[in-house]
């Protein structure tokens, strides 16, 4: 018995999602703990007991603990029972190609993402002083990646990754991690995203595919999104900076 | 029949020359196919052929095609018969763990030795400025990143990541990634290292357990190590900055 499968998430951090759409997903019977990272939760020592790297998504199950949300997709794909094959297949060379683009995301599409969101919108929200400078790098390796999806990863007659008709881990995986573009200012959302036909049908087969899970899941961005439009429009009005309505240091 | 395995790699590459230790040790009948970076033969048309992402390494087996070192190390040790089991263990918690290792490397412990020796060592020597903001910046991850290597994966009783006797590919592919420090001024190679005793002890462990294939596949970066050293003597006795001795875009 390996006892009840604990999942330590902050529904702002995208691994995190992703963990929990595809718990959701799945029918796997897990409890989800909040980590809140804008209240510094992940540095308490009862998290530190759970995963010493201080990260969220992290999982305890039984006896056992995991960090790092590929590795726990990969684990709780191989877990489970009765898990479709398509999430992570069994043949050699499709599963190759899986890890093969889920390795390519880490210095490319999430490096991209999440200092270009940095670096524009949380960073200011939360009294860190705006970086043009490393806004504008994060934004070329950004493009880049989504150059990289539609042309190589997207290229095939299916609506996932690798051309197929089902999704996989990897697909769940960066969906939810360009979900996190949500937050911008629609204008920069839509510069950044609309040249990517692909991408953006691919987004959408995505949400399609995994829902109610998917919407229920991302409804806190969706929330955090509002809330940085009327901060950003009470600055259009008064020609004033916003105060840190977001609280604390928060992580995407 | 698949045919010959063929790897596409430039040794100067720290997860080419993992790849190619793996295979040779594992006596892997396969080619060795140059990809010279530095003469950018990875933006060919041909390599194009082999990986759109135009990286190395990557491989062919007979029509399948593969990129990213891991994803690579995965393939090799689950195609390949009589591949020993420490290297990819079956057991399902050993290799969750082992992949989440891999997984937490590339923003990490890759992140900061990469941009540190691009913005110390190799960028003024393939004619770029010198950084010395970004390498400030790369040094914190790398400094941090040796940390969590000495106090948590390198925190057991074994000689190798996670306690255990036997290396897998996560302790090949990562402790490539530190001997690149090799090309660095021996002041701060050993500012940067010698506090870490554990990674140390982990990287002689590495090399000894993969002997003699680890130090023949890494002549190339001594030779490398040696004519930086020479350059910077030269700058010491001249006054003179070092001319691209190293010739064109070298990547590490």
């Amino acid at each position: 018995m390996m006892g009840k499968l604990k999942v330590y998430a902050d529904r702002m951090s995208q691994p995190s999602r992703a963990v929990l759409i595809f718990c959701r997903f799945n029918g796997i019977d897990f409890e989800e703990i909040k980590v809140d990272i804008s209240k510094r939760h992940h540095l308490s020592p009862e998290f530190r007991e759970v995963n010493p790297l201080q990260k969220v998504p992290a999982i305890v199950h039984g006896s056992f603990n995991l960090s790092e949300s590929h590795a726990i997709l990969v684990y709780l794909a191989s877990a489970f029972p009765g898990i479709a094959d398509h999430w992570y297949p069994s043949d050699l060379y499709r599963r190759a190609k899986i890890i093969s683009v889920m390795d390519w995301h880490h210095s490319n599409l999430r490096h991209g993402a999440v200092n270009y969101v940095i670096n524009t919108v949380l960073g200011p929200a939360t009294g860190r002083p705006l970086n043009p400078k490393a806004a504008a790098e994060a934004e070329k390796v950004l493009l880049s990646s989504l150059s990289k999806l539609e042309d190589i990863w997207l290229n095939g007659d299916g609506h996932f990754l690798l051309g197929v008709s089902q999704p996989s881990i990897a697909d769940l995986s960066m969906v939810c991690e360009l979900m996190q573009l949500e937050v911008l200012d629609e204008k920069d959302r839509s510069r950044i995203l609309s040249p990517y036909k692909k991408v953006l049908q691919w987004i959408e087969d995505t949400r399609t595919a995994t829902n109610p899970h998917f919407e229920e899941v991302h409804n806190i961005l969706y929330k955090a999104k509002k809330k940085f439009e009327q901060q950003r429009s009470r600055v259009a009005e008064t020609g004033t900076e916003p105060s840190n309505k977001m609280g604390g240091h928060s992580k995407m």
